[in-house]
């Protein structure tokens, strides 16, 4: 049961946000900047980051969300997003990913444990200076976001059935305020 | 030096946000949501709460840079905040800031470290809903804002003396883009 009074209509981080819309429209934003973005990695890397790290924290709403969102972009591939998740070192994704993925969880403990070596790692797979700014504040947001929806103790389904329909709003309208609105149509928000 | 090239004339997170502006704006949209309410905990609690949380994470400069902030609305009382940041438990401030911190500190460690036991010994102190979810989204939202600038070796002042100028712009104008702008003037952007 969550510590705060919420709508127990919405699920995980969807309560909390419905419960103070002033702080979820920045949340909402960021998300959309951070995972959305086309721009060097992928929505599919973004999200596998996010997924990893959100199961590194033991979340257990929020890697199941992104890994669904990240099944979407990765045509169903549910058996990669869960190699990602708890073994990525052995899962077919590219070098540079594995790079990244390292300095994810580097920041999951700390981000004083972000070593030189960590990202000059990821530099000779090719990352940029923004997939590696990128890779650190999404592994950071998840920091937030976890703790957030823990810390809050957030309604969390654990019938995994129900993840993939908003996974797929979410895939195809971002991270507006339909993910914390039950009246607005999702097509206004888009 | 920062793992990535930023101007390094912006201290701190400063660097960080002027390198990626498309997350900065929601980064300070939050913040200012976060920080400067007014309605419930005051700033002043506000600003503990993140000194606080960010010297559990220790990060140098948050810690410095929210607790100059805190100390200006303190009237300059700089042992407080410091007592607040390394013991608040002796420190002469309310016991429902006493109960908020201690859940402050639990979401440093871990979201799920929160208990209901903490939850009532807070609400018992008079803290309502809404102080609870702020102080648990403080509390994680710098777990991000920590683990972005160690976690990117942002730059950081060793000089405690430059903090205080950045800090007095905060608590007069907020977390707008004036800082992370060297060329907008402050005015334009309260």
């Amino acid at each position: 049961m969550p510590h705060i009074k919420v709508d127990n209509n919405l699920a995980g981080i969807r309560g909390l946000m419905a419960f103070r819309p002033e702080t979820a429209e920045p949340m909402g934003a960021l998300a959309n900047a951070l995972l959305k973005d086309t721009d060097g990695l992928s929505p599919a890397d973004r999200e596998l980051i996010a997924t990893h790290v959100s199961y590194l924290n033991d979340c257990f709403y929020c890697h199941n969300s992104h890994g669904e969102i990240a099944c979407i972009y990765l045509d169903g591939n549910r058996e990669l997003v869960d190699q990602v998740r708890k073994d990525y070192q052995h899962a077919s994704i590219s070098d540079k990913l594995k790079a990244l993925l390292n300095i994810a969880g580097k920041v999951q403990q700390s981000g004083k444990s972000v070593t030189t070596d960590d990202v000059e790692a990821a530099r000779k797979q090719g990352a940029t200076d923004k997939d590696i700014h990128d890779t650190v504040l999404i592994a950071a947001a998840f920091c937030m976001f976890n703790r957030y929806v823990d810390g809050l103790a957030a309604n969390t389904p654990t019938d995994l059935s129900t993840y993939a329909p908003r996974a797929k709003q979410v895939a195809e309208h971002g991270y507006g305020k339909h993910i914390f609105s039950t009246t607005q149509p999702i097509a206004a928000e888009v």
